[in-house]
C-alpha cells in the first residue's frame, strides 16, 4: 500500500450565509478523504474571496463565477486540478453546472433537488449516460445506517408483503413570512431560482426518495392538495398526498413548512403482513420493529450492535450510545462517492443516490402540482426511465 | 344535604366475552355514581345468567331479552326502577334500543356509534327532540382532561388561526383473518352487525369526533381510499382521507386496522399560525404545545397541574404523575352524565357527546364511503341539523 | 352459581380534602366487588356528615369515631355489618385502628406505612398471626400489572443473577414550605402523625418495597445520608442510599421531595449478568427488557399481549394500548383483596401486600434514619420475621 | 484578511483497532481546522505504517515511535513542523508524552484521563504552569451545547440554590469477560495501562467532571463503594457514591460498565429552589428545564433556537432537528483549540478543559478508591491547586 491521497474538490456556491454549504464542509471534513481545492462561493466579489480563504484557499483558486473556475481547473496538470465539483447553489442553476462540470471532465457531488424540472433532469440523465463522471445527489437523510436497516428488512421481508407507508416531513420555520429577511427562505420561495415548487421540491422530495428508498417500489399514483399559507408566498409551503405504489401498497405523503413549532421531524412508518417499521429522522440511531404477535424492539446503530446489516454496520462510525446525526449521514454519502472515485467507479456512485434519484423526484413535484390543480383524484407519477440504486 | 342515592342502570348487552361491556362497568364504578340494577347481556341465556349472577343481580332482573328488560322495569315504581340504560350492543342494535328506551321514559348512554346508517342516526335525533330523556355517546377520548385542554386552547386562540390539522387511529389487531376466531373482530367485520363500513365506523369516528372537539370547527369536505387488505374480509379495513374544514384548515385523516404492531395509536397534531399541539392517546397525561419562536413545553394532566383549564382540571382524580387512562376518560363521561341525570338536565348532558357527535359520525362514514367510491376529488361531509356541544 | 354479593366495608378517614381516601373508593369501585356501608371520615362533624352523605350512605352508619363505628357494627347480623375496615387516617392511627378491627372480627386493608414504627408494625404482625382475619397493605405501586412481569421475569433467571438496582423516586411537591397550606403536606411532615421519617417513610418505603418485590430479594445493608431542605420541616424530605442484598447485589435507592419539577417519578432499574429492565411507574404500561447482545424490547401491558406472564395479564383489563394507570393498580389489589375474602384465605391475602411487607418498610425506615445519623459506613436492615409473599 | 492556514498536528497512538484515535480524526475534520502532518499510531511497525498512508502521510514522516516523532519534528522548520500533538494512546502514556511534547514546544490535546495519578497530573500540571504551551484535555461531553446550555442556566441562578444532583453513567459493555478478545476492554482493565481504577477512570471521571461543570461547583466529599463483577478483573467495573458539594448541594454519583443492555447512558440532573434541569447525553440535542410551578419546557439544540445562550449556540452548526451528536461534540473542543492555538492563548485554551480538569479527575478517581477501602462513611476529595474553567 501507499499513501493515500485526498481527493481535491472544488466547491460551487456556499458562501458566507448559505446554509447547505457549511453542511457540505463539515460532511466532507468528518472522514477526511477531501481535500478543498478550489471554490466559486458567491457573486458577491467580497464574500467570495472571504469565504476562499477563510477556508484556506490561495487566491487564485478562489474564482469569480463557476464558468471561470471550471475553465481554469480543467488546463492545470490532471495531478493539481480538481477531480470532483460541489455544487451547492440554488436549485435553478444545479444542472447547467452539473452539466457543464462533467463535459468539462469533472465528477460531479450536487446539493438536491437535481433539477427544477423533469425535463431538465432528464437532459442532465441523458449527458450523464454518455460520460463516465461520477454524479452524486445529496439526498442526506439516505446516508443514515437505520434507514438501510429498514429498506434490508423491507427486502429480506421480514414485514411480509408491505400494506401501508406514511411518510411525513413537517417543519415550522416557514410559518411566518420568512423570506423577508432570510436568505434561506427567500431563494426557496422564489419560481425562478427554487423551481415549480417550494415545499414540495425542498423537503417533499426527501420525503418520497426516503420512501422509495426504503419500500425498494415506486409511488406510482398520487392524489394531492398543495397549499400556500402566507400571504404573498409564491410557492406551496405545505401539502398531502394519498399515494399508490406499483407493488400494491399505499398510505399517505405529507411535507408542511408550516406546522409552527416542528423542526425537522422527516419521519416514516411501513406495515407489511407481518410487522412494521418506525424511524425518525430527529432520533436518527433508533429503528422501532415491531413484528406482529411479539413485544417491539428497538434496533439501534452503532458499531457491533446486534441485529444490523452490513450496510447498517458500515455506515456508523462510534459503538452505540455515542450518537451520530445529520452531518454523518451527509458524511456516509461523501464517504461512498470517495470510495467510487478511487475505485473508478464510472455513472452511479454505488451507495449514493444518482440521477435516478434526481429524476424521481423531479417526476414527483410535477405529479405533485398537477394533482392539487386537477379535480381529478389520481394522477400517474412518471415512469422515469432509469432507476436509482439507492 | 341528605344523602346522595346511586343511578340505577340496567345493561343490555355487555355478556361475558365482550370487550365494551366490561369496559363500561369498570368505568361507571369508578366515581361510584351508579348501581347497576338489571341486564339483559346475551342473547344465550346462561351466559345472560352468568354475566347478572357475578354481578350481584338478583335473578328477576337478569332479563331474558331488552324488549322484556324495557317493559318490565318500565312497570317497577319509579324508586325502584332503572333510571338509565347502558347500551354495548353490536352496532345495528344502537338505535332500536335507543328508541324504545327514551320511548319507555328511560335516559340512554350508548356506545359509539350512534347509528348504522346516517338516516338511522337523524331517526333516533328526531325521536330525541321531542323526548326530555337523555342521551349520551360514549366517544370516549372525549373524556380525557387533556383533549379538553387542547380544545380550550384553540378556542383561545392560543395556536392563531388554524391551518393544519392530522389525525390518525392506526391498530394492527386486524392484520389477519382475526373475524374466523375472535368475536370482537368477527362483528364487527360483518355489515349486518356493524353497519356500512368496518374500519371507518369502528375507529375512523374517532379520530372524525376527536379533530372536530378540539377545533370546534367541522370537517367539510375529503377525498378518502378505503381498503380491504384481508381475504374475504367483508368491510374495509384501512383507509385515508384529504380534509377540510369549514373555517378553512386542511390537513389528513387516516385510520388502520392492519398497522400491524400498532396498539391504540390515536393521536391529533393542529397547527395554528402561532403554535402547535400533539396529543397521543397512549401517552393521554401528556399534551405537546409548541408556541412558536420558544421552547415546546409539556401540559400534563392531574390535580393542580399549572396551566390547565378548569374543565381539564375537573376531568383529574389524582395528582400529577399518578397515571390516569382510558377507564378514566370513559368515567369522566359517566360523572358527567350523572350529574346531567341528577339535576335534570334534558336532552343533551352537558360534557357528554351526544346525539349530534352520532350524527356526525354517520356522515363522516357516507362521505367516506362515497368518496372512496368515487373518481371525483372532493366530497362533502353532510352538513348535520344539529351540532353537539361535545 | 348464584348471585355474587358485594363485600361490605367501612371506611375510616378519607373525609372532604384527603387525598387518599378518594383513590382508594375510586379503586375499590372500579371492579364492582365492594359496596361502602359505614364510615367514620373525619373527626369534624360537618365534614363526617357531609362525606358520608355524598357517598350514599345513611345516616346512622356514618359514626363519629372509629371506636364508634367498631363497636356498633359488631352490633350488627352478620349479613349487615360490614366486612372489612379501609383504613386511610394519618399514619399513627394505623396500628390502633388495625388492631382494634381485628380483634373485633374485621378484615382490615390499610393505607401504607403499616406502623409508625417497626415495633408498632411487630405488635400489628404479632396480633395478626393470632387471628384469621385478612390484612392487606396499600402498597399501590405493586398491583401494576408489568411490576409482575418484572418480577416474573428475574425469578425465571431471564436476567440471570442479579448485579445491580436502581430504584429511585422523586417528587417535587414539597420543595417550597407546604405545609404551611396543604393539609397533605401537614401531616406528613409532622413527626407525631406520621412517624420517625417524612420522605422515607412516605415515598422511600415504595422505593424499597418495589426493590424488594421485583428482586425477590432483601435489601440487607444500606449507607444512607437523609436530608431536611426546607428550614423549619421536622422531618427528613430527601435522601439517598447505597444499598446490597442479600443474594449479592448492590446500588442506589433515592427518594425526595425537593425534586422541584418531578412528578411521581418512581423507577427500578435491575441488571443482570444475562440482560437488564426497566420499569417506571409514569409510563407503568411499558416494561424495557435489554437482553444482553440483542435489540431492547418493550413489553407492553394489555389484555392479550405478547410476552406476558399470567400474572401480569390477570392484572390488565383492556387491550394494549388503552392505558391503564395508578387507580388500576390499586384496584388490582382490591380484587386480589375480594378473592381472598370471598375464598376465606386467612392472614395474608395472595396477591395483596401484607404484614410482611408493612414490617420490611418500618424496618427500611430505621435502617435509613440510623444510618444517617452514623459516621459509620454500613447499617444492617433488621432481618424482619415474616417474609411477604408480595 | 488572508488565507487561513489549517493547524498542523502529529497524532500518537490511534492505530488500526483503537477506538479513540479515529475518533479524534472524524472530529478535527469536522470544522476543517487542521491537518494531519505526521504521526506514531503502533508499535506495531505495519500498523503504523499502514494507518499513516490510509491517513495520506508521507513516509518520512510516519514514525516508529513518540520519542522519535517529537525529536525529528522540532528539527524542521517551524512553518512545516507539527504545532499540536493529538495524544490517543492508552492512560499509562498520556502524561509522559504530554510532557516530552511542551518541553519540546508542541501544544498537546489530549485524551482524557490526563495521568493515571493525581501525583503524575500533578507534576504535568508544574511542567504547563512553566510553559507557553497550551494543553486541552477530551472531556468530550463538555463540548456538548446543551451542557454549556445547563450550565448557564445553574450560574444565571435559573434554578435558584442547588439542592440535589444526581449524575450516572451506565453502561453494559463489560457485563462478561470482554477483554479477553477486545483490546479496548483488554487495556482498560489492566492496572498497568489504565491506572489504579477502571470503570471510575474510564466513565466516572466523566460523569464527576460533567457534573462539576454544569454546578460551577466542587464535590468534595463522598462516600463511595467500588465493585469488580467479573471473575479475574483486576480493576473495578461498577460502583457509585453520595456525593456533597462545596456549596451545599449532595446527592449520587454511578458509574457501571456492567449494567447488561445499557449503551453510554451518561445523564445528569440538577434541582434547585426553583426548578430542575435534565440532560442526557445519548439525546443530546434535548435539555428539560422543569420550573416550579410550570409546565416544563424542553430546550433543543441548533442555530437560532429560542432560549439558548451564546455559548451554547456557538456550539451548533446546524439548525434545530438536525441532530449533532459526540463527534459534533468533540469537535467543538477542536475548535476552541484552534481559535486559541491561533489567538495565541497560552496554557488554557478557553472552551477546553484543561489540566484543571485532569487534576479534579485524579482527586476524584483517588477519593472513590480510598472511600470504597475504608469503613468510614465520608472521604474528602483533594482540593486540587487550579480550577479549570471548563
Amino acid at each position: 500500500m501507499s499513501k493515500q491521497a485526498k481527493i481535491r474538490i472544488g466547491m460551487i456556491g456556499g458562501g458566507a450565509g448559505a446554509f447547505i454549504g457549511a453542511v457540505h464542509r463539515h460532511a466532507y471534513g468528518l472522514d477526511g478523504d477531501f481535500e478543498l481545492v478550489c471554490g466559486a462561493f458567491s457573486r458577491d466579489a467580497a464574500n467570495n474571496l472571504q469565504t476562499g480563504e477563510s477556508l484556506g484557499l490561495d487566491n487564485e483558486r478562489i474564482y469569480a463565477s463557476w464558468q471561470q473556475m471550471l475553465e481554469q481547473e480543467a488546463k492545470l496538470p490532471k495531478s493539481v486540478q480538481m477531480q470532483a465539483v460541489v455544487i451547492v447553489t440554488p436549485n435553478h442553476l444545479h444542472v447547467p453546472v452539473s452539466v457543464a462540470a462533467i463535459e468539462a471532465g469533472f465528477h460531479v457531488f450536487c446539493e438536491k433537488p437535481a433539477a427544477v424540472s423533469l425535463a431538465e433532469a432528464q437532459a442532465l440523465a441523458d449527458v450523464l449516460e454518455k460520460s463516465d463522471r461520477l454524479y452524486g445527489l445529496a439526498h442526506t437523510y439516505l446516508g443514515y445506517p437505520l434507514v438501510w436497516q429498514a429498506r434490508h428488512m423491507v427486502q429480506e421481508g421480514l414485514l411480509g408483503s408491505i400494506r401501508k407507508v406514511y411518510v411525513e416531513y413537517p417543519q415550522g420555520w416557514l410559518s411566518q413570512e420568512e423570506e423577508l429577511h432570510n436568505k434561506q427562505a427567500s431563494w426557496r420561495t422564489d419560481p425562478n431560482l427554487a423551481g415549480g415548487s417550494g415545499c414540495m421540491g425542498d423537503i417533499g422530495t426527501h420525503a418520497f426518495g426516503l420512501a422509495e428508498f426504503v419500500l425498494t417500489d415506486r409511488i406510482t399514483e398520487l392524489c394531492a392538495e398543495l397549499k400556500t399559507h402566507v400571504d404573498g408566498r409564491r410557492l406551496d409551503d405545505d401539502g398531502a398526498a394519498l399515494i399508490r405504489t406499483g407493488k400494491g401498497a399505499s398510505g399517505v405523503l405529507l411535507a408542511s413548512q408550516v406546522c409552527a413549532g416542528e423542526e425537522n421531524a422527516l419521519k416514516i412508518r411501513v406495515y407489511g403482513e407481518k410487522g412494521g417499521l418506525e424511524w425518525r429522522q430527529m432520533e436518527p440511531n433508533s429503528l422501532i420493529h415491531s413484528p406482529a404477535g411479539e413485544p417491539f424492539r428497538v434496533l439501534r446503530a452503532g458499531l457491533g450492535q446486534p441485529g444490523l446489516c452490513q450496510d447498517a454496520l458500515a455506515r456508523c462510525r462510534t459503538p452505540g450510545g455515542h450518537p451520530e446525526g445529520y452531518l454523518e449521514a451527509m458524511a456516509n454519502l461523501y464517504t461512498d462517492f470517495a470510495r467510487a472515485v478511487r475505485s473508478k467507479q464510472s455513472g452511479k456512485a454505488e451507495g449514493v443516490p444518482g440521477i435516478g434519484s434526481g429524476l424521481r423526484g423531479m417526476a414527483f413535484i410535477d405529479a405533485m402540482l398537477a394533482s392539487s390543480n386537477s379535480n381529478e383524484k389520481w394522477h400517474k407519477v412518471a415512469d422515469t426511465r432509469c432507476v436509482s440504486k439507492a
